[in-house]
């Protein structure tokens, strides 16, 4: 099948990346999801001291050099979040919001929310409470619904969710000009709680309360086990082996989503160990 | 204690750079063993691809900028081998041929020896068979001793027995200008058995034979369960756990000598994990 991909990993991150660059030197066809800026994390870090052979540089300056390297094996970044991964026995399908995306094998480097959740906010999942606005966007039609968002992409998603919904709040969680249909109303302040009966009815703010149908939560990324059905954690993270193996046949994992310490270095080297091990599994499998 | 250093790092490869920076950056008083050139296996290598944030770098450029690094921490290497580790209960002795280094943990990342051994090694060892020419050179005063020298180092073992024993081969492993003195033998030859009845009795090479009473293997490393009696191996390498703690109390591991894949930037993200569980091992111990 043409669309079918050796690896596709997800996360941009240097755990993504390393596994990029390893896999695309064994010869393996990958397509990376992730965003333009490789990693928040990455882009933030004003002084980075212990990525081993860089000394006293900033988190631009070391991105700058991962995408020069990337760029030198022709890897590009699918700039798409990734919102549901399904494991279909021999391949997994990819739900890139319209698109459907196939690999034989995934490596998830998602990375690691820092931020808890909101009070409330595991208790109505699915129940008003959601992760992708394009996904479940249909739901609100004509509703009241209020986009929490992490980062700037979040603005796209609540620009499309305001074309359907009565009311769109917007709390941004960050700093910046904020690109957003006019009907849209910013409402910068703290998100305390989300409460209702069997669903959800209301956003708990520092200074005043929202009556809402819906609450999305934008962050730069999802649970791995939301992210993927089935997918076996261990406190808080996606449980793997040395090899980096999950429980899922043919899913690696690497980097913050699999376990402290939260590091560039660490990341980096599970991202070949990852991607190593994705491609000794699809080699073993094309023996048979 | 003014001499007992908070961690001692073995290897100066990827791992132990690694390790050495991020225990520095905590504040930690540390020794870093291994060699001038950092690792024969970097320096060796024609280009590198699969380091994240450099592209297409040879070893020696690689090299280069791990010992700035390093430097810019004001971290020394010192260039001795370590020949024998013993756990002391809260602290470790490490055997440095005529010193003794005290550390209340350690890192190993001695890497691991490619090289397979000659036929009969393993079965001679401690009957003939050496890996420390410097400790043992007392049991062949007056003997015929026989030195296989995978590296540079070797000649100075070499030259420093040869003043005791009544004849000194020397077989290089590689090649170069040998930096030995007059009454060694040098014999290029490839080794292939050694025989004996009850202890070493002879050297059997690919064109010949050669009577001796010891021989010395010098590789770049040696098994880490005979540098550190009571480790635990597993398949030929160190049993850590994912914090890279061995089955030894403030014994950590990481690199190439605790599993594959055998690559750099897997060494150095260990590295990093094994110097932040021996500083966590620290400050657990410092508060009891
Ligand atoms: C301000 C700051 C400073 C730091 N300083 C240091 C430091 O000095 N040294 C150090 O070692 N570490 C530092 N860290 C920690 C370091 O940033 C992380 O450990 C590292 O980035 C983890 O790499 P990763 O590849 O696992 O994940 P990340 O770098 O978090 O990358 C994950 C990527 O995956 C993407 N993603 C997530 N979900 C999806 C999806 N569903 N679809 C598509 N893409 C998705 C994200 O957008 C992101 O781009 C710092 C972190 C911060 C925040
Ligand atoms: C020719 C060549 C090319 C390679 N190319 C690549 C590549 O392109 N990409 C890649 O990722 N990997 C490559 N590798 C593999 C890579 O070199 C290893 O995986 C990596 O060096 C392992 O790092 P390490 O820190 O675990 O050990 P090493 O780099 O082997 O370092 C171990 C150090 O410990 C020292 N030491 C050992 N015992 C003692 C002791 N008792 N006392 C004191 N010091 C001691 C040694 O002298 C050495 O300096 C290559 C290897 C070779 C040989």
């Amino acid at each position: 099948m043409e669309n079918r991909y050796d690896i596709a990993i997800i996360g941009s991150g240097p755990a993504g990346l390393s596994a990029a660059i390893n896999a695309k030197i064994r010869n393996k066809s990958i397509i990376l999801f992730g965003n333009k800026d490789l990693s928040s994390k990455l882009i933030k870090a004003s002084k980075i001291n212990n990525y081993l052979g860089f000394h006293d540089i900033t988190g631009e300056q070391l991105k700058d050099n991962f995408q020069n390297h990337i760029e030198k094996f022709d890897i590009n970044v699918t700039n798409e979040r990734v919102n549901e991964i399904y494991s279909m026995g021999d391949y997994f399908a990819l739900m890139v919001n319209e698109i459907c995306y196939e690999a034989k094998s995934i490596v998830i480097a998602t990375g690691i929310e820092y931020t808890k959740p909101i009070s409330g906010e595991e208790e109505f999942l699915g129940r008003g409470v959601g992760y992708c606005a394009t996904c479940d966007a249909p739901l609100y039609k004509d509703r009241i619904v209020t986009v929490i968002g992490y980062n700037k992409e979040a603005e796209e998603e609540a620009n499309y969710v305001s074309e359907l919904a009565s009311k769109l709040y917007y709390i941004p969680m960050y700093e910046g000009n904020y690109n957003l249909r006019k009907n849209i109303e910013v409402v910068k302040d703290k998100p305390i709680e989300i409460i209702g009966d069997n669903k959800v009815e209301k956003l708990i703010l520092k200074s005043k309360e929202i009556y809402t149908d819906g609450v999305f939560v934008l962050k730069d990324s999802i649970s791995p086990a939301q992210l993927v059905p089935g997918l076996l954690m261990e406190e808080g993270h996606i449980k793997v082996d040395r090899s980096m193996k999950t429980n899922i046949k043919g899913c690696f994992a690497a980097g913050d989503c699999i376990g402290k310490p939260y590091q560039y270095m660490k990341a980096a080297g599970e991202g070949l160990v990852a991607a190593l091990s994705a491609v000794s599994y699809l080699d073993s499998n094309n023996r048979y």
